[in-house]
């Protein structure tokens, strides 16, 4: 049998790895890394840092592929990603396949924790389902880029004994949110907090998070989302990418 | 100046613990434990192993407090909460003020994660804005129940594209949730899934997170929700406590 590893690896900082994380790497044959385009060989290199970093013998390998894009434009969102995962699963596979022997273990390792908008854990779910390849497989949890900013801000995620919805940019723009009064927003490539009605509300904005450059900004919308919007642009222009995710507390 | 370390340890297993927490536990000169009383002693031991295991320098001592309990039964519980955290406010402004001096470091150890439903950080901001002693405090993230129980399920906590409300049992019994079709339910001490009107919802539920006495089921409530309260009722008698939680996903 053939065993996977999705070990979530933290956001940013490798000291956010877990010591669970560290015993799984130091279990893994062969990593199986996939290749997003310069824009993300940031990312790409620092899972090589935390593999030299926290690997005593030297005894694994690297397979890359290239990971497909998702088509952007005027396509419906959901069935864009549906397409791309399903190419992401005969990449998937054919990896399982030819890079893994029989007792080998192989590693994903995932950006964050692989239970939060990442879809590594549901194209296995589907490969197992559909009875494409046969392995056994365990998910090591990580410290996502939600914590690390609510850490950095030092704020809790909920008020007392209240709710927290964690939603996607595109949600809070087409106005899909509950009237939850913490309302977290990842994977927000349009500056969606400008949607946000009531000036009053209070942001807790975070990029980068964990690495050396990440950027906090925090206060009342109305005071704030200007200068986030001239911050953000700027850092990708700088970086080549952003990563970012934030805090919106109803006052 | 006075350090304090906000320090996530994890959800139940040792090994959930990050290095920084490992960096952090290993600065701190007096780690203040707040005494539940007898049914939480495991997670005082749990605590008492953590600092054991990962600490190189023995050189820390504990300072215990007991914590004041939440005034349970006819009380809002909002309000009931507020008064505890008062109450909890004053206890550890003797402890900051007693216990350490100037140039030392304190440290609170959290389980889960400082920002989740645990009001460690907002008693210090509190003080902090009050200016009732003075402090620099910094917050580490640790793995909560909510991750554990999505890798030990092996589910992701999000569908695609879409939102997750993370909330409480209470909320749940009183309907004040949203439509979200990801429903992370925690703190509930009555067998809130009951209230659940669909039973093709599934649940994956998970008791003692992390730890040896784990206990695990997923299914449709239809089929799983008498099992789950039958299974929680037993444990609870045995180990006379219970920490749960569990994820409710739409059909």
């Amino acid at each position: 049998m053939k065993q996977l590893l999705v070990i979530g690896i933290g956001a940013g900082n490798p000291d956010y790895i877990t010591m669970q994380a560290v015993k799984a790497l130091n279990q893994v044959d062969v990593f199986f890394l996939m290749d997003k385009g310069q824009s993300k060989d940031k990312l790409i290199d620092l899972r090589r840092e935390i593999c030299d970093r926290y690997i005593t013998d030297p005894d694994y390998r690297f397979a890359e592929a290239h990971c497909p894009e998702r088509e952007r434009g005027d396509v419906d969102y959901t069935s864009a990603v549906v397409d791309l995962n399903q190419a992401k699963q005969q990449t998937f596979e054919r990896m399982i396949n030819e890079e893994l022997s029989d007792g080998q273990c192989g590693g994903f390792l995932v950006w964050g924790d692989p239970a939060l908008y990442d879809s590594t854990v549901r194209i296995l779910q589907s490969i197992l389902a559909e009875s494409r390849c046969e392995f056994e497989f365990e998910v090591i949890p990580g410290i996502t880029s939600v914590q690390a900013l609510a850490a950095q801000h030092k704020v809790p995620l909920n008020t007392i004994g209240r709710s927290i919805e964690i939603t996607t940019g595109r949600r809070l723009a087409a106005g899909k949110v509950s009237d939850s009064d913490s309302l977290v927003v990842m994977l927000d490539a349009e500056d969606s907090y400008h949607h946000v009605a009531d000036p009053q509300t209070q942001i807790y904005w975070g990029a980068y998070l964990g690495t050396p450059d990440e950027i906090l900004i925090s206060g009342k919308l109305g005071e704030v989302a200007d200068e986030i919007e001239r911050v953000r642009k700027a850092a990708r222009a700088e970086h080549g990418w952003i990563m970012d995710t934030y805090l919106l507390r109803k006052p």
